[in-house]
Parts: structure tokens; C-alpha cells; sequence
């Protein structure tokens, strides 16, 4: 044998000879200045053409690796050496690695990757899961048919920093018919779901130790990124009008966020009241609203509410919609309604982050919407959420009316249900215990900056088949019974 | 009449109302505590049902704009006056308003949307426009295959935030066929492009004034990316061997951005030497290296080269490719190879971003890897591609072969030009003089942070058909014996 050249069999044969060659001298097999086999005597030990041991020298020439010599043969070329060096120890545990930026540094503290709230946990039966999407085998073929419409018409070169045109002009006409929201096309950002419209936010309008304010109790995902971008966090508490205004301290915060059409968790609705209190707060004292209406599309008792932005007078609302929770989450598409003072300002960033959404699943959608398809399937979807929400509730009530007081919001695709007789113990206890019958259940602890006033759950009922909700109740139930105190009364 | 009430025509009958009545309360023409309408009278009026009437109503009593009163009727609700002041005044001019933070500063005093530099100029009939894919009839039939087949595959629910496992594993087998790069999955993050590569690095490895380099001249984009997030810049000359790493001042820049495998803009093929140099650098310094392997694919001479990173023996080098130059940019997906050391903080500012990329074309991308497609589509746009830079090159050659100085780098999909007998002046004269004939030119000014040492243009020709080489050469030369001087000799 000339040399050990093991070949991986993936690709073309010349490739894995280059690449076993390379090997070979970054182990050190092969050194600085050693004379490469001839290319026939090569050839004919592996079984190769010559042609190939050929292809794999020029190609080892052109990167510098071989230097040919006419008449004397192919040598390892100078420098191949110091490249030959083992690879140097990289840290197993990386937390021994200091952060490598302030930004790094927050995202750590504040952003524990592996246990995000309300994650599918593994082998379970029944999940009463937030977030996940309603199986929905007519919108997988709808969209699949869109998406491969749109393949075959978009333009293939770099989109509008700011989204489609056909796309942006069809978010206004859905928000003027469904949302009771006026505005223009130029109004529109395309971004890639809530979570990029919070970021770019945060960047426009955040300098580290700028005030933001979230709700108590709010979304996790949107405190986090305000936290990770340097964010000085406040709160103001929730009742069943929404967001106390009252409570913000003044200064008021340089950025509110708000789920006003339907409270993130509670499931509260901000009075018209609490709004104009809100958007006077904001025009007195410079602030920007952030208001995140990800679910409101679906109620269950009245038309779809109109959101905050449609009462803003002074350009401070930045009205937020997903198509995550409308379609699936999968999609990461959704739009920010600029203030037109941030217009450009937010431009800018979404092209500093990544030049615009991609231009397909733009085109698709826009294309969805105005065919109608996207409101025929809200309008199933609404109807199919109100059967498992109808379904659930019922079943909670009469198997567990005792233990459990339920915040039933009519509205969305969760609700929250307070554990009467438990403790903070008492409800982890019955998650393990959940867990261990195969029913994932989710507290709504996470959801809190502060230790929430009583244990509760967060119940996501958009996943959870119809079928399925009775027994996951029962399931519920038993688990009750086993670990917590017979109910009082 | 008993009250204006224009109807807008979208959606049904009831939301046109809801609107038109909000409308007449925000203007003033129906002020607090006046009672509405009696449904039969309006319906009656505006020739529409009672149902309808009741409906828009009852929306209203549900949004608080309208209060009912048994018997009595129902009526505009207090604060909705509050909320009818005529709309604030929106600047008209964006500069008058004071930029919203340092980093919305640096985004307006660093980018120029209105001028990005190789847009598409309207009304040409031929550019040599750099970044424009090559029209591909069956790369699009591909795709929307792909895609179609795809969305009937893709879980519905949140992809992972580093990517799908599918294309990860396809992208570590593509790198490992192609370009000599050995990594696992693990390794890998997916990303919206090389937009999102720099902006997720900067924020993971930048404070404000933390010091980074680029080449000069260089990628505009990559430069006013590390700009807006408060780098302070350094420059290092770029010579045939690519980035002249000697000339990097101590202590080096905790960032290096390079194009080793054909350098941005003028083609060159860095040296194994300087290779080993930039990398020795990094490790002695511990600095950073982001590799862009923008178009390392396309050669013309040998196979392609492997890339720095397969060098790197220190965990110092983020490599990035991207699907924008090598399938087309309206995709909007590329990856990053992480150092170990920072894959944590690189999964964290991708979750804070965006959450993870679109599910779908992720999972399209790995089919279409997987099953041989992409890399076919490769070698067949290699192939075209290197029969247009043959036709431009040959043409500029026998027609412009005494004014121009090429830079060719036998790869890519664009060229340099040197203006021989021209200063900066008749540069733009020459560009302003082809704009009027319907030849876009593109000037390579932009690319240089500095002035470059002598007038240039960027030639692309991925997006100019074969046909059209020809003639759009003939126009550039009637162009320039119109604008310059005669050429010596």
C-alpha cells in the first residue's frame, strides 16, 4: 500500500480522492515537500482511473495544497504543514465561555432555550398545548396549491425590503373588512411573524436601559426579546378591563406592549375606557404602543373587535397580526402597521436583518387573500375552535367545576383555568403527575415576571382534537384526585 | 336622511355599517350620549335588513362605543368623543424627526435605501446587473414541485429554531461533497440569507465600538450592516493573493469579514499562504473570521476550492453560504457553520429574531438536496454561466480590448472593468450616457469604502441572456467613444 487514502463513497470518485488526499496531509501522512505517488502507480492501487487520480491532483494544485514540478512529479506544497496541527481543545461545557457581547451575555440570563414555555413535551397522549396549530387537512392542500401558484409567478430576485405590494394591499383590505383598521399599503411591513416585529421594534425604538412595559401577566417571547435587547422592564397590572393604565408609573414607559383585543393570558378585553386612557398616556408623554393582536380574529360572542390602532389619532400605535396563530406557525409570516414617523426606520432595519420576507410565501399569501380562501378559512376555523372550546368548558365544569375556576374569555384558543385548592407546589406536583398518565399540562407560571397571585393552568384547546377532550378531562381529573386535597364544599 | 352613512362596499352588509357608524362617531357627526338610529328606521332608510342593523349594533355595544338602554334605545357611549379629535399632523418630511434610538441613527446615517448600489434600473434593455439570478425555467417547475410537496409534509407547528434536522444533515452532505468542508448538523444554523448571517454575528459578537474588518473594496451590504450596529470599521488592501493579512493593524479587529474563495468584488483567489496567516491571526488574537462563500461554487478552471474554514484548526471560523446566488434570492435561505464556542449565543439571536425559518421551503430545500436536484441544477448553471462570461469576455476583449482593463477571475457571475483612459468624472458620464441609450451600468464606487483607485464598473452577467452579450457590448463601446476620449495607442 502507497498510502492509506480511505475513500467516504459520497460523490463523484475524484472528490473523495481530493478529499482523502487533503486528509491525509492535515494529519500529517503526507508532509510539506514529500513527493505525491504518480498518478499511474496511484491509480492502479485504488482502482481508479487515472484520469480521476489526475483530476484529484489538479484540483489539490488549484488550492494551493500540491505544487506540480514538470518531469518530477506532484509534492506537497509548503504551509501544508502548520495546517496539520491537532484542532484545539473547544470547551465542552459552553457556559465556561464568557458571553462574547452584552447582547450574547442578556440572551443568556435571560433566555433559557431549553425550556421554553409551552413546548411539546414527548409521548404524550393528550397535550392541552398553546400554540399549536388546529389539524387542518383543507388548508395544507389549499396552501400547498398556493404556494406552488405562486413558484411559478413570483419574480426570483430580491424582494421588496418592505413585503409584496399584492401582499401588503391585501393585509389592508382584510384588516379594513375584519379589523375595523384603516391604512395604507405604505403603512404595511411584511416581517417574519410577531417575534421579528417585536425585535425589529425593540432595535427602532431601545436603547439599553430604555423603559419598556409589558402586561402582567404577558407572553414570555416578546418580554424576553425586550429584556435580551437591553430593555429596562416595568409592568402594570391586568383586571377584567384589561391593562391597568393607572398603574404605569410616570414617566410613562418609552414603549407599552399590549394585547388589547384579547389579554395574553388572561384572556381579558380592554374597555374602550382603558384604550383612550392608554392612547392619551402615550401622545402626553412620547410614548410608542406596541399592540400585538394575535388571536383576535377569533370570538366567540360578537364580530371580531376593533383593535387600538383604529383609534389612534396621534401615529403612536405599531399594530402587530401573525398569520402563525390564524394559519399555522410553520408559515412565519406577519405584518407590522408603522407609525409613519418609524416608517422609514423600520425599513432600514428589516433590511439590515435580512433584505425582506421571502418572496414565494409572500405571493401565496397575498394570492389566498384575495381569492378569499384565507377568510372562508377563518370562518371554518372559528367554527371548529368554538366546538372545542364549547366542549371543553362543559367538560371542565362538570368534572371539575369544583376545583377549578375558569377565566373564559369567549375568544381565542386558550383559556385559563385557577387551581382552587392547590399551592404553587400542589399544581407542579400535578403537572409531574400529568405527565407520568401522559396528559401534558402547561402552568401559566412562565407567563408571570412575578409569582403569579395562585397556581393555575394554561389551557390550549386548538390542538386537541374534539374526541379527545373528554377523555383528557377525565385524565385531568384522576390526576387531581391523586394529588391534590378533595375540594372544599 | 337620517344620518350620512356611506358604505364602503367590502365585506358584509353588517361590517360596512359597523364601520360607517364608527366613522360618524370618530368625525363628530354622532357625539356622546346621542341615541342611535331605531334599527327598523335605519334599515328602512338605507334599504338594508333589520338583522343587519342589529347585528352592526350589537358589534358596537361589544367594541363599548355604544351603550343599550332597555326601552329606551341605544346610544353613543361616553369617550368615544375623546377618541374623535381630528387626526394629529404626521410629519411630512421623515428627516425632521429625530432618529428613534443610536440604532435606528447609524441604520439612516449608514444605508441609503433609496440607493442601494446594483438595483434594478427602470426601462433598461440590457444591464449588466450584479445579484440577478439567471432566468431558470426548470429550476422554477422544480421548485414549485418541491414546495408543493413540501407544505403536504411540513409539520404545521413551530420549526426548530436552528432549522430543520432535514436540512441541516443535507446541508453537511452537500458541503462535504463540494465544498471540503467537514461538519455535523449540530454545527449548523439556517438562516434567511447572508443578510441574516452578518446581523445575527454582529449582534452575538459586537458591542458598539468593538472593531471590525472588511475588505477593501468589499460587499456593501456586510459593511453597512456592522456599521448600523456600532462596529468601528477597519479596512485591510485586497492584492491577487486576496486580503493582504500583513497589513492588518495590531491588535486585530475582533471581527474579520472575508471572501477567500473569490473575493468581492475583484475576484481574487486567496492563498493558501494568506489562508494560513489570517487564520494564525485569529487564533493568536482571538479574533473572529465570517467567511461569506457567497458563489465559491462557480468556477471555471478547476473543481471548486475548499473553503477556509475546512483549514481552520482553532474553532475561529463562521462560514456562511447562501441559496440566494446559487438558486436565486427571492428564497431568502442560507446557513452558518458556528464555532463551537458561540453556538449557543447564535441559537438564541436567531429564537430572538425570528423564532427559526419558514418550515416549508426548509423542508423543500432538504428534498430537493437530498434527491440530487440541487446539485444537477448546479452543474447545469455552471455550465451557462460560464458560456455567458466566455461570449462577455470574448466580446469586451475584441471590441473594448484598448479601454478596458479585465479582472477575471474564471469564477462567479461578474467581472471587473477598469476604465483605461477615464477618471472618476468620465465614469459617470459614461454610466449616465449608457442609462440614455437603455444599458444599465453599474459603477464600482459603492463597493469601495474609499475611493478606488481607478474608475470601474461591476459587470454581472448571470442575468443577461446569450443572445444579448453581443449587442449590449456594441452599445457600451458606442457609449464610450461617445463620452471618452479616444483610447491611446
Amino acid at each position: 500500500m502507497l498510502l492509506h487514502l480511505p475513500l467516504d463513497g459520497q460523490g463523484p470518485l475524484h472528490a473523495q480522492l481530493t478529499r482523502a488526499l487533503r486528509t491525509a496531509m492535515l494529519e500529517g501522512r503526507l508532509v510539506e515537500g514529500e513527493r505525491l505517488p504518480a498518478t499511474r502507480l496511484l491509480a492502479r492501487e485504488l482502482g481508479l482511473s487515472r484520469n480521476t487520480v489526475l483530476e484529484a491532483y489538479e484540483q489539490l494544485q488549484a488550492e494551493g495544497c500540491v505544487q506540480a514540478r514538470v518531469g518530477a512529479g506532484s509534492f506537497v506544497a509548503p504551509g501544508v504543514l502548520a495546517a496539520s496541527a491537532p484542532v484545539a481543545a473547544v470547551p465542552a461545557a459552553i457556559e465556561a465561555v464568557p458571553a462574547p457581547s452584552a447582547f450574547a451575555a442578556r440572551a443568556r440570563r435571560f433566555h433559557d432555550h431549553a425550556s421554553i414555555p409551552g413546548r411539546t413535551m414527548p409521548g404524550m397522549r393528550h397535550a392541552f398545548q398553546y400554540g399549536v396549530p388546529m389539524a387542518n387537512a383543507t388548508l395544507t392542500s389549499d396552501w400547498a396549491r398556493a404556494l406552488s401558484r405562486a413558484a411559478n409567478h413570483a419574480a426570483p430576485s430580491y424582494p421588496p425590503v418592505q413585503g409584496l405590494p399584492a401582499l401588503r394591499e391585501a393585509i389592508c383590505g382584510y384588516l379594513s373588512r375584519r379589523r375595523g383598521v384603516q391604512v395604507a399599503p405604505a403603512d404595511v411591513l411584511v416581517v417574519n411573524g410577531t417575534q421579528q416585529a417585536i425585535a425589529l421594534t425593540a432595535r427602532v425604538l431601545l436603547d439599553p436601559g430604555a423603559t419598556a412595559l409589558v402586561e402582567e401577566p404577558q407572553y414570555f417571547a416578546i418580554r424576553e426579546v425586550l429584556q435580551i435587547h437591553g430593555a429596562e422592564l416595568r409592568t402594570a397590572p391586568v383586571d377584567g378591563s384589561g391593562l391597568v393604565v393607572d398603574a404605569i408609573d410616570l414617566p410613562a414607559p418609552r414603549l407599552m406592549c399590549v394585547t388589547p383585543s384579547h389579554q395574553f393570558p388572561t384572556g381579558a378585553l380592554m374597555s374602550l375606557e382603558r384604550r383612550r386612557q392608554l392612547l392619551d398616556l402615550a401622545a402626553r408623554q412620547g410614548s410608542w404602543i406596541f399592540e400585538d393582536d394575535y388571536d383576535g380574529e377569533f370570538r366567540y360572542d360578537a364580530r371580531p373587535l376593533a383593535a387600538l390602532r383604529s383609534l389612534d389619532r396621534d401615529d403612536r400605535v405599531i399594530y402587530v397580526g401573525s398569520f402563525s396563530k390564524l394559519m399555522f406557525p410553520a408559515l412565519r409570516l406577519g405584518y407590522l402597521v408603522m407609525p409613519r414617523a418609524l416608517a422609514r426606520d423600520f425599513i432600514n432595519a428589516k433590511w439590515a436583518d435580512d433584505f425582506g420576507s421571502p418572496a414565494i410565501e409572500q405571493l401565496a399569501l397575498a394570492g389566498f387573500i384575495a381569492d378569499g380562501g384565507f377568510e372562508r378559512h377563518l370562518r371554518r376555523t372559528a367554527k371548529a375552535l368554538r366546538a372545542r372550546r364549547d366542549a371543553l368548558l362543559e367538560a371542565l365544569r362538570r368534572r371539575l367545576g369544583a376545583r377549578l375556576a375558569i377565566e373564559d374569555s369567549r375568544a381565542g384558543m386558550h383559556l385559563v383555568a385557577w387551581l382552587r385548592d392547590a399551592d404553587h407546589a400542589g399544581c407542579e406536583a400535578l403537572v409531574a403527575r400529568a405527565a407520568g398518565h401522559g396528559l401534558a399540562l402547561y402552568p401559566i407560571t412562565p407567563f408571570y415576571l412575578r409569582r403569579p397571585p395562585r397556581p393555575g393552568l394554561l389551557m390550549g384547546f386548538a390542538g386537541m382534537p374534539l374526541k379527545d377532550i373528554g377523555p383528557a378531562v377525565s385524565l385531568l381529573a384522576r390526576c387531581m384526585d391523586e394529588v391534590l386535597p378533595a375540594p372544599r364544599g
